[in-house]
């Protein structure tokens, strides 16, 4: 019997070396307190700032961790781990702190966004799990708040399902763009699963199935009388909207209103204003324009400044690939065992030991203008940005999605002027406190010898 | 209740304008039968050749293909559909025919690699999660391949569940890699599911939980007697390669032998080189050595072409996200309704209408020749790579993993010289044959007044 895929939040979604390195824990008897953090080490030129997504499942994660009775027998199967072990999988539960920034704060590189405080073997199973879930929302909500901030009163719509990879991408990309100002989302699952509102209009096979684009405008009108939004690019655009200009007395006349129009290939702004002055000849001005198709944070700046009459937007592809930088350079890494800071010193791969705290100052004006990063308990001023969700492996506090989601658009506020560029932002000012230094430099000595 | 997270397959994992055009064929009486291909539109510069994957999940997901009653009541409570048509939907199952190219097969642009012939409101429905499912696998397949070109006999492990776009990124990563020729994966529940190897060692926080280097090393290995593999770069690798040859003697007293070293930091084939020349003088000729860390196909080839001594490779981030081409300009089209070819002739997303085939010629030497992409029914020379997959909703016969993977390697050695190349590759000759010219002529010039 095949197990479906994707058992959600399997706790074999994990490299095989964690279960090594636990059995050699194990044998050890090894079995102290760990301080693992996650944290993004660099962004990639042209990038100013990350937001901070992907909580809420990581949390969740480590609630329902545990090994199912079929996962014990196949990883006893493969006569890799000794019995002893076996059974201490059986009873493994997270039963650590998870302390955190809140989804939707704005971050910067070095900054650890999770911290995980628990049993090695706890700590050390979750990591690859737990990467993979910040990893993805944080790189598409970032992504999504550089478009929200291109086009912050339109509406902006995920469609990227189709294209993300797989289905939990799609889903949580769904989720991190909702999270991060995005009006809503076409991918129904995550409608039921997060309540995202939803958006749809129809494809170009609809039309195509039809003989005549006209009767196809009418059956969908009739079908989705509240929502008549119809495609106008599968034949002739322009005249597509004219055929709409001559059909809506009639459907008038019905009780049916058109309430917009989408366009999804050719130059998007020049058809747009085409468009537009043939809907606004026809009487049609409260009929709205939608584009998609290859859209990203460059196109709604250009479309936008070109003057283009866009009411709104669906991006898909490029948003939930985060297709200029499909990847973050992160990391959940060691920085204390047993009492001890940690620190690895592989080459360009250093780490700052110990547990840490981030502070943010702001300015008069409301805007960020500088961190500090410090070990805990070193008191710098400025707004704490860590704190703690999760306590003896239960959740202290539920966020909500849409609480979240007024986080994230207080913190795009928040954003200094240099940062909202596209292009070429500014170094936000992320300073390693004297304290955290000096960590370093005694963890340095203490263990040169190792 | 909250559902779990992406329940395996959900018929939700879907865009709402499926389910809106779903209605509107519905209220129309819409139910002929229609033929949707789903194909790669063009390929970016640099890439020469695309490798079919994702044929198997794709067939899983249609036979499984149903509305749950938790579904359809919050279908229903949206209140954007009427109760006929969610009658409708609650006895939808797949009834369809498939035709396929098989997985592990190479393909280029412009060619179907899987045709879905069904009445309309199942073959339209499905699309997103077909999409979905082809494109990603696709994706992995044909960058894994291009690694495996470059490294064909070294140890190629997936290492990307951690950075992949959520769990069922990092396990379909995992196996398309491994069906396109890598020797594993070190994602545990892709061994569980899909039969894939499993390979892995230690991580950095291993070595620096202990109070000294050479006392992790010692626990691994009486750990993993049998999986001897340490990592070398936590603080120094030269120094840690001198310590692994001081421990070896000891712990072959013991009876255990050291298979290899990991390098994941620094210059990876300089360490290479000099980690090689320490364990060979240490009379550790046998123990191999792998390298990680930042590795994609270009890595390789420049890493293999210095003779940089490395046995194997565990590739993660690039391959799993396909850093280089996130994605690939792929589309799922209606091409035939109720017995009529169709077009789309929307700017730059013409398609060519009806059912195809494609035929693949071969050379003197058994390397492709030449494709040509015709309507089916219209023999033309060479092997016709569509084949029929699924009659009546269900699979006609189901390939193994294991049988894909040596089509794989098959296709992968008929490859023309020039189409190995990494960058500027040849390209590879696909005709368009005379029927279907004419097929698209004659369904312009019928829907020219559409």
């Amino acid at each position: 019997m095949i197990p479906p895929l994707n058992p959600a939040n399997s706790a074999l979604l994990t490299d095989l070396y964690q279960l090594t390195m636990l059995q050699g824990y194990y044998d050890s008897g090894m079995e102290e307190t760990a301080v693992f953090e996650f944290f993004v080490r660099k962004l990639r030129p042209g990038r100013g700032f990350l937001m901070a997504a992907g909580l809420e499942q990581a949390l969740e994660f480590l609630e329902g961790l545990h090994f199912s009775s079929e996962e014990l027998a196949w990883l006893a199967s493969t006569g890799r781990f000794n019995n002893g072990f076996l059974a201490q999988l059986e009873t493994l539960r997270f039963s650590g702190e998870v302390h955190a920034m809140p989804e939707g704060m704005v971050f910067f590189p070095n900054e650890p966004i999770l911290r995980v405080t628990a049993p090695i073997a706890q700590a050390q199973l979750v990591e690859t799990r737990l990467i993979n879930l910040l990893h993805f929302q944080t790189l598409i909500a970032s992504k999504a708040a550089r478009m929200k901030l291109m086009a912050p009163d339109k509406l902006l719509v995920d469609f990227g399902l189709r294209r993300a990879h797989g289905a939990e991408a799609g889903l949580l990309a769904a989720r991190a763009s909702y999270l991060a100002g995005f009006s809503g989302s076409a991918t129904v699952q995550a409608g039921m699963q997060f309540g995202i509102p939803l958006f749809g209009t129809m494809a170009h096979s609809f039309v195509q199935a039809h003989d005549g684009e006209t009767l196809a405008f009418e059956h969908f009108a009739h079908a989705q009388p509240d929502n008549v939004v119809l495609l106008i690019d599968t034949y002739d655009t322009e005249a597509a909207a004219q055929k709409v200009v001559a059909l809506a007395p009639q459907l008038a006349s019905q009780g049916i209103r058109i309430k917009g129009v989408r366009i999804d290939s050719g130059n998007l702004a020049e058809h747009a204003r085409q468009v537009r002055q043939i809907l606004d000849a026809g009487g049609l001005r409260h009929v709205t324009i939608f584009a998609s198709g290859d859209l990203d944070e460059y196109a709604l700046r250009d479309m936008l400044a070109s003057g283009a009459p866009v009411d709104g937007f669906g991006i898909g592809t490029r948003m939930d690939t985060s297709s200029d930088m499909p990847y973050l350079d992160c990391a959940y890494k060691l920085q204390e065992y047993a009492g001890k800071a940690r620190r690895k010193r592989s080459e360009g791969k250093q780490t700052w030991p110990g547990r840490k705290q981030v502070y943010r100052s702001y300015g008069a004006d409301g805007r960020m203008a500088a961190d500090v990063v410090t070990v805990e308990g070193d008191v710098q001023p400025g707004e704490p940005l860590l704190r703690q969700v999760m306590r003896a492996g239960k959740r202290i506090a539920a966020a909500t999605l849409a609480g979240s989601r007024i986080h994230a658009e207080t913190n795009l506020a928040q954003l200094p002027e240099p940062l909202r560029r596209l292009q070429e932002p500014c170094d936000y000012p992320v300073q390693i406190a004297e304290a955290l230094r000096r960590l370093a430099q005694q963890v340095d000595r203490e263990s040169s010898n190792l």
